[in-house]
């Protein structure tokens, strides 16, 4: 049987405000979710600077060494957006003022609003295409494997609810979580023995304290469906015979 | 007068968790802002997977590039707590069983809970020095420039909050906002003409949307107070020129 392909995405995330703590970031979480259901796994992500070099060294690296690229931030009206113009240069061309774009924008747009400020925002790389804008119209693009995306989360979001149907995805990796309440330490060997006995299988570990309920949340994650639940199966058996109970999860 | 040094500082969250979307981090923005204070600028931010090879490569690329870098994730006692070991390796060393790491935990914890997954969170490279872990007393450590701090939100900025008078910052960068109830694109013209006139002054345009109070915060940052103070009055002046009412901020 082939093996499913495995998909791969990076997330840049552009802005000053991001990385001063000024904004906390809601996209990355958000999007990994949405690119996981439909079998992209997302890999890398980074937040940098509204810095032209910076922009346009990050998506040459990245762009290079994953399936997708997926940008937010930096595609608005005012001067401190300089992502397309970045982008551009990244591939080697330069921005122009796109006609579809341009109709778009004047579609939306009450008589006199249309200002020049706003006439920036039709502005994409040379090659790019359009992705498409629900909520505030401006549209992103595409230029060969980036995607590039409102950072404002409602319309980033949106942005990617409307572009998911046009990725071709690989295999999904479902996940598996059970949850027991106690410690992580105490149960490192029963983990780690089926970490090494599932070769496909990715074995988390993640412990919580809450007051009166700190435990340990076991994550296994895999694309291999079968083997998931097999792993499963052998990690509950395995706490079951050391008389732990198993408190919540996907357990039968 | 001498300038203020800029000190920079870049940030590598190590944990599958967050790649997936599962979990969502809450340590960047605090991160941010605590160093921002203290006058180090964090310059970028990663998200990795916990594999050996991304974070040695990743720990060595920022490590030369910035003044202080920080991890967060991966030193706890299962199977996939890999960070140490791969730090390790970055600098060309390995890690061992620190003595001070050890006594730290059996004071830590009663009698008989200090099993072998626990003792492996006393291992650091050699070379590292121990940080204090004022919440759930396993360390963390820093070898070279590098700060290795816990995961867990609560513990990772309860460590943060323990080692930040250690580190010397620089110029420390201020920030004033004003925010006008309408959209950014209206003011683009006069913000890009302050960022223009003010060289050392980050204007940052940040359009919000809510139901009924849309409009943008324009948020200007510095280190030097007397420019910043003068970029803020001269682009308060230039709204209120043009009749625009400024609704909240630093503005007199």
């Amino acid at each position: 049987m082939a093996q499913p392909t495995r998909v791969t995405a990076a997330f840049i995330i552009i802005g000053n405000e991001i990385l001063s703590g000024r904004t906390q970031d809601a996209n990355l979480a958000f999007l990994a979710q949405r690119l996981g259901e439909t079998g992209i796994q997302v890999v890398e992500a980074r937040v940098i600077p509204d810095i032209e070099q910076t922009i346009i060294d990050t998506v040459r690296e990245l762009a290079v060494r994953v399936d997708y690229v997926f940008t937010s931030g930096g595609i608005g009206p005012t001067h401190d957006d300089i992502t397309a113009d970045a982008i551009a240069r990244a591939f080697g061309t330069e921005t122009f003022e796109h006609p579809e774009a341009v109709a778009i924008l004047e579609r939306h747009y009450a008589e006199g609003e249309f200002n020049p400020a706003r006439r920036k925002m039709a502005r994409v790389p040379r090659g790019a295409s359009l992705l498409e804008n629900p909520v505030s119209s401006a549209p992103g693009f595409k230029i060969e494997n980036v995607h590039v995306l409102a950072g404002v989360p409602k319309i980033m979001q949106a942005m990617v609810d409307m572009l998911l149907p046009s990725l071709a995805g690989g295999a999904v990796v479902e996940s598996r979580t059970i949850t027991v309440l106690i410690g992580e330490s105490v149960i490192a060997t029963e983990m780690g023995d089926v970490e090494a006995a599932f070769a496909d299988i990715d074995v988390g570990s993640y412990p919580y304290f809450k007051p009166g309920a700190s435990g340990t949340s076991i994550v296994l994650r895999g694309s291999n469906i079968a083997m998931l639940d097999e792993a499963l199966a052998t990690i509950t058996a395995k706490l079951e015979a050391r008389g732990i109970e198993i408190w919540a999860g996907d357990h039968k």
